[in-house]
């Protein structure tokens, strides 16, 4: 058995999510039946993080053990000419040890929200950002994100669904800045509570439309009480872009 | 009669192009069509540039006459609410003199075309961009570019389709740069021959793959000869981003 490292692009939007369901693709699914054409086995593939409907990847880190004799190069490869119609494409793969975890060697995620501040409908970014409508302040957004960073109980931002055993996570960055078209907000952690980078945007962005002060943002964060999150963005605009390992 | 101004968005996958076409949808009918929804009118709908099929803007300009007394900001927001599901935006709307034209009055024409440099098939940017596998050398290209710059006989990079009366054209600007992620050309010019950013694009893409010289470019500008076009870059890079009009 060889186990291998992917890095895996999607566009999340014909997916259910990464994890495989029963009542609809998954992109696990899209890959594991790609490793099994290619390679006659059923492998499980595991991946540094479970991401939503809707939620996109430039570059979620995955694994998969194979027992067939294969490069790393033939595998990518072979995995990218049999994923169609799926929108799933792996950019790199390589040999990992056989410890190696994608989901439990790894110590950094970082998302990235892309936010369209325009009225007009989104035509070549739909299903790819969240629209909203012109002006945001995003030195107000950036300013009270800065309220959510560090060693907090976010449970304010965390979705009754969520499986972490606990709500308390150090949040490392959250960063607001202006890019053509729009802003966008980086968020890097260890890891991340189910929702959370959603929920931590949603709420910037009422502070962008004025609609709410840092002030409010401590407050939510101090309730520890999902019932006071003023919004949870949609997927659109979220894309998982780093997964980091040691060394 | 007032004449309305239109910045216009869209994706040109679903399109046969710009142009009303009688074997398929096209953005001018979209348009159009969403026109005579809000005002009962049927009115044309002009371009500065008739793209081809698959080809997107982020900024076409056109113009329409309304007999309907509305200001341009309900247009604007009436037009997009029932351009649904067609891809099409209406960014801006301003009211123009009646003789002014988007097409006969525009003094500029700016293009974009996006290389994704990468082996995996595009997933995210599927249909957005075209993707050539690594190495390009970006200096080569914009060096090779630069032999296009100015007045020249564009027969080699001119359909066979093409209806303009002249093939010697004016090309003002041609900078070939890295992007994250791969490489942008930007074109500039007065007006533009059928197919002669696609392929200036596809020329230039073989000098970066090293199989062509700037020397090859010159030689199939000055052989003013269709034959002797090197290739022809897929029409999903390319973006129409500018119309320029006088002050």
């Amino acid at each position: 058995m060889t186990r291998f490292k992917l890095i895996v692009e999607f566009d999340g939007r014909p997916f259910m999510g990464w994890q495989r369901q029963t009542h609809g693709p998954s992109v696990q699914q899209a890959i594991e039946e790609a490793v099994t054409i290619v390679t006659g086995e059923s492998q499980a593939v595991h991946a540094a993080g479970r991401t939503d409907a809707g939620v996109h990847a430039t570059a979620m880190a995955a694994h998969v053990e194979i027992e067939k004799p294969i490069t790393p190069f033939r595998l990518m490869e072979a995995l990218n000419a049999r994923m169609r119609p799926n929108p799933v494409a792996i950019l790199a793969c390589e040999v990992v040890p056989e410890d190696w975890h994608a989901r439990f060697s790894c110590i950094g995620r970082r998302y990235i929200y892309r936010i369209a501040e325009r009225r007009a409908p989104l035509v070549l970014e739909a299903g790819k950002a969240w629209r909203i409508a012109p002006p945001l302040d995003a030195d107000a957004m950036h300013e009270a994100a800065q309220r959510l960073v560090g060693l907090h109980d976010f449970t304010t931002f965390r979705s009754v669904h969520c499986q972490s055993d606990s709500p308390v996570k150090t949040l490392d960055r959250l960063d607001v800045r202006r890019v053509a078209g729009g802003i966008e907000v980086e968020a890097a952690a260890r890891s991340f509570l189910h929702h959370q980078v959603r929920s931590m945007v949603g709420c910037l962005a009422l502070v962008g439309q004025g609609k709410w002060s840092a002030n409010d943002v401590s407050a939510a964060l101090d309730a520890k009480d999902r019932a006071e999150l003023g919004l949870n963005a949609p997927p659109d605009g979220l894309y998982f872009v780093e997964a980091v390992y040691p060394d």
